[in-house]
């Protein structure tokens, strides 16, 4: 499949290398083209990897990840153009995470809101999907790192769009265990998982553990 | 052991419940000596329930529950009395949930504060200890009905305050795993932790489910 990956940063990067590890055709969008990032990321990554503006990787992906950084993702949405994502799947994996008063980071958006509502508001004719943002980007492309049944969650208002993601998530990456949350409204929750994700960061020193909801 | 706790409502009662059964002394605590809802409860939990004011539970309690509605603990806090609270551990079991306007409810305070940091702001003389809120309350004193391992949170700025707490979760309510996550800030992520849970808790139509941290 070709995708589109709008992000460049190591969540991005971590996403791309294992996409198209598996076989897919994935370009990674920045703001600008000529982006070192994304380059030296697709000399890496093999002959299925490509770089470009984030239109252009909006344009070419079947299915579009957005994995900038929460605080500048409105921006990167606009610039990727609700044109080219119209009718698309766009998997929401960013937090609204504000790091710029120092640790622990705040969330810019919670509560009454979410960054994956506001995503949605912004493009109405695309199925946005929040998944996999309550995880470490090494252990959304490899569950596996994390002994034990373990969960991931979906949300978005397209409900068979949230099923696709599921078996893509299970068959991409191997997770075993997707829960459906609902609407895009559940993206409030799982983004505000973030402060005891980060605090058990902080304890644990390792990016390697997540949560199980048990019954 | 002589406890108080701030509340009468369903959290308060079970607790207290719980408590009585496995033999301590129990002063449930309200706005009003008189309140009904606190009469009937000691009239059916036992000989070593009574009930009282805010401040005669306080003052009784060498450990206090606060166990009031999240929106009204500060209040409840203050006619409590500091000078009955000092030195005392306050173990907090309360979220700052909003449901005036509709569900879902969202949290009074979050993400730059919490009640847990409040409450210990107007109490500096008290080891405060949130514990508990995490759990439907009859999870809380019956970890069991949860099937498999699951985890309970203890935050708090005093440590051995956080190990007594821990070590009573264990001996009274049976918790075999509680995570430390370190002083009272950490507050803000469990309490922001509830929407995710409710998001659960409408999908299950039950309150018997809980997080497991995986690693």
């Amino acid at each position: 499949m070709r995708l589109g990956i709008l992000g460049t940063g190591m969540v991005g990067q971590t996403l791309g290398t294992k996409l198209v590890q598996i076989g897919h055709t994935v370009k990674l969008g920045s703001r600008t083209a000529g982006n070192d990032k994304a380059r030296e990321w697709t000399q890496a990554a093999g002959k299925n990897a490509s770089q470009g503006t984030f239109a252009e990787a909006a344009t070419t992906g079947e299915i579009v990840f957005n994995c900038t950084a929460g605080t500048a993702s409105l921006d990167a949405i606009r610039l990727a153009g609700a044109e080219n994502l119209r009718g698309k799947i766009l998997i929401d994996v960013a937090n609204p995470l504000d790091f710029s008063k120092g640790m622990p980071p705040t969330l810019t958006i919670c509560n009454t809101d979410s960054l994956g509502e506001r995503i949605q508001a912004v493009l109405p004719q695309t199925k946005v999907v929040k998944a996999l943002n309550t995880v470490n980007c090494t252990v959304m492309v490899e569950p596996g790192l994390v002994r034990g049944e373990h969960d991931v969650f979906v949300c978005g208002n397209d409900a068979e769009a949230r099923g696709r993601v599921a078996g893509m998530l299970k068959e991409w990456f191997g997770w075993p265990s997707v829960i459906d949350l609902g609407d895009i409204k559940a993206a409030r929750g799982t983004e505000m998982l973030l402060p005891l994700w980060l605090q058990l960061y902080s304890r644990f020193q390792s990016p390697h553990f997540n949560f199980r909801v048990v019954r």
